[in-house]
């Protein structure tokens, strides 16, 4: 038996009781009649989450790291050129999914812990005018940074590049306008604040992403991620065309928690989060931590901060963990040892988890 | 609220309330030291499942057709030939899966319900002296025609290829010794004789397979799917590197089925399936149900019969889903309408579920 822990860090976030049942109840065969009814609730209630009206909405039946995947293998082909921004870990992996599609990557880099620049991006873009897209991070989950999708979308427009973008921890945390900010193809993930486990990532494509599809001259590279067969498969209703066996649990529990996201409302969902920084960031700067994003583009859900000088990095979360049963996340890549990444995702972003968390610390040794 | 349904197609099976249960257990991160003890344990049950000590054992965080595309984008190369038979949807899968890694997929055909013959792919290796790997699907699930992997596997080392097998419908149902047979890459699934929920796919490569992995000169065009990093998550241990977020509740899911394989035993599990097999092809011959592969070749956890003349597919199979909440399937491309597939997999395979699944066949008018 696994420990019970209060998740904390930059995902997989708390599920709740609720969604936990929905996913064990019984198996249904994934080309049920019943289940039909079940996955155009679910493509509904995704349309919701990300505001959109997109007929092509659906959870692919694997992590967002897939769903990056998705989006590169169906948008881009071999010898295509693509501008992305790096600002952490996952802009960086962008360039390399990118790169495994035979596009041609044009990386923009930036500080991490900085947003990206719509200024540099709009250099690289009059530098590339054959891009055929552009892609960023909007909220990149190894610095906390978030980035202002709406004016980096308008900018790929301008250039007549599609927009892709990695929102796999926006989801319900903050601000996200697919169709008002006018994003192309949009990628996230089910544990980050939609608080369902792990495993899905929902995607939602545009008018001008499904063109570019259709235009292509070869198929995409993946025969598991091919949007048209995905499409088929999720969009045909009662006349599905079999493509690979759903995750019928995973969906039901995706499903349960998106009927909560929709029972407290998408923006009331915002708020809380921002709510909850607040609290958070108050009780941390208390306790002598500093934010490293600067106030203006920090993500509520994903707080980084230093970790202060003589205190050890691994001896505070073996603390919370054994003593609290607290996970707080650690730095990646060239942040690890120097940062904490707090969440305040979905079901963990509550005064409690707030309360909880700096006791923990405290407990630890961290204070002023 | 999704009817409760007995599950009597080509898959899912009906998965226990033990395997249910675990799976709605609190998420934990996936990168909790506690986790790591359980991916370990979860890796050395399915080499058990696999008859294997291959230390390349893991589950891939997405179904059957994910596995399958992971072997194939890691062990394929741009130009590869890959010699590959195809007696039914997913040998046909193969050929396209095979195409979109750049490789050069020979293609040879079978009669569907028929196994594939060694003789006949020993033809296609001998005119093909530059291919690199050889693959075939050991149990058919479009068809229920088992063929021999054993003669199949020793081939492709006769022939200096490595061998792919799928073992989607195989693994926990019918005899399957990868170390024996000196099987290179296999994959499986987790909704079919493991009677977890569908969602992940187990996979094994052997040390020539890895040999092959190490000697690309591109690296493998899927990131996500990309051997070389999953071994780092997967086998790293305490040094694990991170590469995407383990669907973690899923994998509590499997975890459980593979238990209940490991209490009941490997061998015992293959005799009870094919036990079950007995008792029901004797319900349904009496009732006037011809099997469509020759005994000899017939999978014991997927039973396909000849719809009789006058009956309406789609009529019994509705009555089924109506008046007794089972579902058995129908045929897949030139079968549809033509056969039914009858699956007692996993925990659906009891003499219960066949004596279900012949009074419902009765009661909807299928008699002699």
């Amino acid at each position: 038996m696994l420990p019970k822990r209060t998740l904390m860090g930059p995902g997989p976030s708390d599920v709740s009781r609720e969604v936990l049942e929905a996913m064990s109840q019984p198996t249904i065969g994934h080309l049920d009649p019943a289940f039909v009814g079940f996955m155009d609730e679910l493509n509904e209630l995704l349309r919701l989450a990300f505001q959109t009206k997109n007929p092509i909405t659906l959870p692919i039946s694997a992590p967002g790291s897939a769903g990056m995947e998705c989006c590169f293998v169906n948008l881009l082909e071999p010898g295509d050129e693509v501008v992305i921004a790096v600002n952490g870990v996952f802009g960086g992996r962008m360039v390399e999914v990118a790169r495994r599609c035979g596009a041609t990557p044009i990386a923009v880099e930036f500080d991490w812990g900085t947003p990206v620049e719509p200024d540099k991006m709009e250099d690289a873009l009059k530098a590339h005018p054959d891009a055929v897209a552009m892609a960023f991070v909007h909220s990149e989950t190894s610095t906390g940074a978030r980035s202002d999708a709406e004016i980096l979308c308008a900018l790929a427009k301008k250039y007549d590049c599609l927009s892709i973008v990695d929102a796999v921890t926006s989801l319900g945390g903050i601000e996200l306008r697919v169709d008002d900010w006018g994003i192309d193809a949009i990628y996230s993930g089910s544990q980050k604040c939609l608080s369902a486990p792990p495993g899905l990532s929902p995607v939602s494509f545009g008018e001008q992403a499904m063109a570019k599809l259709k235009q292509r001259s070869t198929p995409p590279q993946s025969w598991f991620l091919d949007m048209n067969l995905l499409t088929g498969y999720w969009g045909g209703g009662a006349k599905r065309a079999y493509h690979h066996t759903a995750p019928v649990n995973a969906l039901y529990a995706l499903h349960a928690a998106l009927e909560i996201l929709k029972r407290e409302g998408v923006e009331n969902a915002w708020k809380r989060h921002a709510d909850n920084h607040q609290l958070l960031r108050a009780e941390l700067e208390s306790i002598g931590l500093d934010f490293i994003v600067a106030e203006e583009y920090r993500l509520p859900q994903l707080n980084s901060v230093s970790i202060p000088d003589g205190i050890d990095d691994a001896e505070v979360r073996s603390h919370l963990l054994n003593e609290f049963n607290l996970e707080i996340g650690a730095g990646l890549g060239p942040l690890a040892g120097k940062i904490w990444r707090i969440g305040l995702m979905g079901a963990s972003s509550t005064p409690e988890h707030v309360a909880l968390c700096v006791s923990a610390l405290k407990s630890a040794g961290v204070s002023r």
